[in-house]
């Protein structure tokens, strides 16, 4: 059973109960996708955008790669770029923890660690949660942010034509994994991507800037790789979509390197970079790029187009990479 | 390690991370408790509250005493339980879900016919969620709710000479939850509490009566036993409590007759009954339990005052009885 499988049926269960006269139906659309932020109006004038996520240890995280601290950080890290790609600004976080019987009152505070210092870094708080008996550690964090209505971003807005741009270099968080698994010297590069993997970094004011732009008519954050996430936002957005030049992040590429692989395939299918990826009118493109650098000091590589014909391709061959499937292996 | 210490490892963080400069510092205050609903202002003339809960198979539910919808449904209650003591109306739910590697679709179905069905009977929606691989199914569920800034219920408004109510009789859920391990003739009666234990009802339409009235000082929801509980609420609004008349369910009351215990004894450390505990101003109790009662059909049954001496007693003497403690046993 894969996860798509699973996520067509509870969509079907949900809508076979949906209540049909809600008392005021003022929920503003859930984003497409199974594990995205879903929106509401809790007054005319607002939106809020809320994203839920859990982390299990032994499959989501393990202790021989990262610390519980980083698991927590990373945890966070990853709720908040599902509200990034929406272009909210984080206000709270809930956090259910299950705990094994044998944990220690250290390894709660090692964890929350990371949570808190992960939230302080995006200035939100985390105002409740909840704790239960668990077989393995069991991390489940709801985010909640705030936007206005105007600025709200989907992955469904793109049009054929826009051209498709991500905001950093991609590969380095895959690149941290196997870092992690095997030490293999990389020019002293091993830093930058231990780093992406255990202590990533949410896209939030970039998704704010985008979502500001009328010229960004599509947006979602790279959790599973380009490879499978472009799939998604084209899909979303009734279109196919060209790719060609990927930018490889210093540490995916030496990794490539050393392993003879080609770094931007290992970019194109290496997820957890919660890097945005941005559909843009065309016109648009230059200037938005260049305040972008101004604004953040990095590039915003465009990585391709998106075309009416449906169907993907990678520097003209139909793209059959993938990214992540939690529920393929 | 038990759960209070656990909390307080956890707050002692989360105030050491807490940022010194949020942007705008708008959480309306995080009711007290770490169970319990935390609130924010989207915006100036609304708050929303929040809440998470997490339920872990083998330690939270079991597929012997309830069925996978059951523990859906129960769960969402549960949920919706801690959003009705604030007083607010549920507006939608996220739902993060922890599934073994045997699980089948039809599973992951009959969980979510609980979830969604009990969603349909409290009229909101699930929006969003998380799919994880885990050793155990793992369900935490997140709701939000809105709520008029001037109706907003904490636990901590309770005022010396309160009267203590409940919103209906206690003990059928533990009844339940005794009957589904052990078969018991009870005179008709199993299936009131076979239902109070596997689909609880939350007091969302009871809560939010309650919250328009400035006469209920403050309000929880009775989730481990009215003996934790009211120790609970009573410590957040500085005060102590009697308790003496405790509203025994006909199912709780015939249970402890076979069993020859005492079936006030049995009702006050019975959890889960998800009824709410309410302080009232004592002139206002005759006209609002005449109210509720010609709303709801049913008794606003007072057990007891809120006294200005800390310390509990019941029927006059020290009252040492305690619900439950997830991490005690």
């Amino acid at each position: 059973v894969n996860e798509d499988a699973i996520v067509e049926a509870i969509r079907a269960v949900i809508n076979e109960y949906r209540p049909r006269h809600p008392e005021r139906p003022r929920i503003a659309g859930a984003v497409e996708g199974g594990d995205d932020a879903a929106l509401w109006q809790p007054s005319r004038s607002h939106r809020s955008a809320i994203s839920t996520d859990m982390l299990v240890e032994g499959v989501d995280f393990t202790r021989d790669l990262m610390s519980l601290e980083d698991a927590g950080w990373r945890a966070m890290a990853a709720n908040l770029s599902d509200l990034a790609a929406t272009g909210a600004r984080p206000v709270l976080a809930v956090v259910a923890l299950g705990l094994p019987q044998a944990s220690s009152l250290e390894e709660v505070v090692e964890i929350y660690r990371g949570l808190a210092g992960c939230a302080a870094r995006y200035k939100l708080a985390i105002v409740g949660g909840d704790l239960s008996r668990a077989d393995a550690i069991a991390l489940a964090i709801t985010v909640v942010g705030e936007i206005r209505p105007s600025n709200v971003k989907t992955r469904a807005g793109g049009r054929p034509g826009d051209i498709l741009a991500v905001t950093g270099a991609l590969g380095a968080a895959r690149a941290g994994l196997e870092l992690a698994r095997v030490s293999i010297p990389l020019e002293g590069l091993e830093e930058e991507a231990l780093r992406a993997f255990r202590r990533p970094e949410a896209r939030i004011a970039e998704g704010r800037f985008f979502a500001a732009s009328r010229n960004v008519r599509a947006m979602m954050d790279l959790s599973d790789g380009l490879a499978t996430d472009v799939r998604r936002l084209a899909g979303a957005s009734g279109c196919g979509a060209e790719l060609s030049n990927i930018p490889v992040a210093r540490s995916a590429s030496a990794l490539s390197s050393v392993r003879k692989d080609d770094p931007q395939r290992f970019a194109l299918c290496g997820g957890e970079d919660f890097e945005l990826l941005v559909a843009i009118r065309p016109r648009a493109f230059p200037h938005l790029a260049a305040r972008y650098k101004s604004h953040f000091g990095r590039e915003l590589a465009p990585v391709g187009v998106l075309r009416a014909e449906k169907g993907l391709t990678w520097n003209g061959e139909p793209l059959e990479l993938s990214g992540w499937d939690h529920f393929a292996r």
